[in-house]
């Protein structure tokens, strides 16, 4: 049966693939995460990878952005799903009869972009989202929901984070106000990137466009604020009274109310008018997170308040609000700056040794030690005593027990606590007992 | 923004999608597993879901079979994994060097397979894997961990299976004994679908091969028999000398031993000579799991012993032994036959209903009640209070908190409790005791 031509093991770039005691810290992270949102009340969905190319391609009027894996079988033309919202879309318009709406779901699962592989960039990578939907309406404490969502699950991760948060009718009113309704996409694509290219050449953007020299400055100016709700309200709300300026002032402060009202400590969130979002999909509410430790990783969160999440498929009014986190890509981040909160670890309590003939009181000492939801193992490799101990230290593993022919004799076995070398003589009881107090 | 033209959203066919009720279900049996193998030191693994074509069709020498879905992006072959043994072998093979052995590897993850879409099979499942793989050997010790996996599995899961056990090397003794080594592959095939085809058929099968008709009623004998491991080693041991047939038996007997001393209940496993588990890659060990309550559900574990996990990519010899479970189709099994263990519900342990204008004294009360990892969310929709104590009622909510502008004054809530209609007058930390005493 052995071929002898061998192929070169590989795997694809831009796929991570963690080894297995980095996995487990990824995997408890990501229970974290899953634990926020039940606690939340959010209801798990898992939608499939593969969708219609059709469904997924709607948005852009069934054009293929060569970004998305897409292929035929047999008659039908596939794709593999980029985010995890087109399909929250689908699956809402199919079963908008039966469900409750508001409806609260979350789902954590892969997304595939075919985008230049590149350090920090992923190809395949877990998407953690949380969105509500409404029918045909849907209050705004929803969106401080979200904002809520995003910090309980850095509490959670224990990771120092910061919502900042804004809504695009404040710059959407100034925009009208100034009288530049036709250009207001093209103006907030440019302060979108206000961070990235600098007031100097935002200025020089919306002139090049035929925004006025004050205008520009104003613009600028707005999207420059930051700070606490408080003080930053109190700055911008004399500066129009444009009506969509005003609906996002107001929004503002019922969502600031909410967020106290949640307990959020205020060093956790701010008002940032100058979070913008780039899809134009977002209509009120937006929130980005950032990491305080690294303000200059871009945001390890984001979300926001849109008006219609189907209307490619359904003429009801869905409006949703949503939260999301890049999970691959945050863990990445973390791990390549030494911010992981766990090291990698041999995932077992207790490795059970025997020496000489005991494996199966070996065996049947685990079974006791796992029906009291410890995780042991027994070393049955087909080394030395020594090479196993060797082995057991190495793991770093809290407690080894000695298994030999006098220990199955006397039902006294040899627990070894490695951490400070000592040594017990123990029952099978106390042996239990004693790990289970750790 | 809105489009005019709406795309009728579906869903592919042969893809799983579960109501977010059942969703939950789901999930919490598939943590149930995940604990198991954490339980017994087993490292999660988790593999891209794409790999080049080349790596997943090593097997078949680079030949496509028409279930894999494949395709080419920019210069690459693609193709979705159809397994996740596969791409094990391509780990292990990548990363010899680095890791321990025996590696014990867990995977839960989703396969595709493009196959004929029809009532218990998915083209898209998660598949449960457990392997222990040894560099160069691995005591068959091995193999009765896989064995245990299954039955903890299954009592995890609380659902009454039987693990079938059977070893290659039985049925391959006597057919070398009787001389037809040259039809051993044929022969299984045929005593591999016993149960299928019934006892005349596959005698006639034989038959129609070369088999003599003593030698194909001794086949058969033998591969019906089934019942305790004394019993049927007792009485199969007679039967031939030849040296395979021998090495079945010693393995048998052995694994027998650490079974008993893994102490897995006598009724929840036996010894079935007919299990042979198609696959030519088996070698040794092979095992096959049943329901009780319904035998006549093809079989819900399998896996076994295979000399060389990685042959097509790496010259070192790689034993192993794994377990597998096909989770989505058991899922929809015990779902179509009403063995699912629990129902489906609403994820809230307390839903907070706000009376007037109380929405803030709410939110917080959500807080401190999730702060002590009770399942709260405030219904803020638009509906009536009387709607909202219906909703809450038909969503079978243990509790409900009543916060009116009376409950805010005086600090107390009402509490009531849905499953006997009672009511209490509480503080916030009396009904997070009451919660948490649940």
């Amino acid at each position: 049966m052995m071929s002898n031509k061998k192929i070169t093991p590989r795997k694809l770039s831009g796929f991570m693939e963690l080894p297995p005691e980095k996995q487990i810290i990824f995997d408890n992270m990501k229970d974290k995460i899953k634990k926020v949102f039940d606690r939340n009340c959010f209801m798990p969905l898992d939608t499939p990878v593969l969708e219609y190319a059709e469904i997924l391609l709607a948005k852009s009027g069934g054009e293929i952005d060569k970004e998305i894996y897409h292929f035929k079988k047999g008659d039908s033309e596939l794709a593999m799903r980029y985010d995890l919202t087109v399909p929250l879309a689908r699956f809402v318009a199919m079963n908008i009869d039966t469900l409750n709406f508001p409806f609260k779901r979350y789902q954590i699962g892969k997304v595939y972009r075919g985008e230049k592989a590149q350090k920090g960039r992923f190809r395949e990578f877990y998407q953690c989202d949380a969105d509500i939907i409404g029918n045909e309406q849907l209050p705004l404490v929803a969106d401080a929901e979200c904002v809520n969502i995003i910090y309980e699950i850095y509490k959670e991760l224990n990771i120092n984070a910061i919502v900042n948060i804004s809504n695009r009718n404040i710059l959407f009113g100034l925009v009208e106000d100034y009288g530049y309704s036709d250009k207001a996409s093209q103006i907030l694509t440019i302060l979108d990137k206000l961070n990235k290219i600098g007031k100097d050449n935002a200025f020089k953007g919306l002139c090049d466009i035929g925004v006025k020299t004050k205008h520009a400055q104003d613009f600028i100016s707005l999207a420059l604020k930051i700070g606490n709700f408080d003080t930053i309200l109190k700055e911008i709300e004399p500066l129009s009274k444009n009506d969509t300026f005003l609906k996002g002032i107001a929004e503002l402060k019922e969502l600031y109310g909410y967020i106290k009202a949640y307990n959020i400590p205020e060093d956790k969130y701010c008002l940032n008018i100058g979070i913008i979002r780039g899809q134009n999909y977002y209509t009120g509410t937006v929130f980005e997170a950032f990491s305080v430790e690294h303000p200059e990783f871009s945001s390890i969160a984001g979300g926001g308040r849109y008006d219609n999440l189907a209307e490619y498929y359904t003429d009801k009014k869905l409006p949703g609000v949503g939260m999301s986190i890049g999970f691959t890509r945050l863990f990445d981040l973390l791990d390549t700056h030494n911010m992981l909160q766990d090291s990698p670890c041999y995932p077992a309590d207790v490795i059970i040794i025997p020496m000489g003939n005991t494996i199966n009181t070996c065996l049947s000492l685990a079974t006791d030690l796992k029906a009291h939801d410890i995780k042991a193992e027994v070393n049955y490799d087909g080394r030395s005593f020594k090479a196993k101990l060797k082995d057991a230290n190495r793991k770093d593993v809290p407690y080894v027990i000695i298994v030999g022919e006098n220990e199955v004799a006397t039902g006294k076995y040899t627990l070894k606590d490695m951490k400070n070398s000592e040594q017990f003589n123990l029952t099978k009881e106390e042996c239990i007992n004693k790990v289970k107090a750790e």
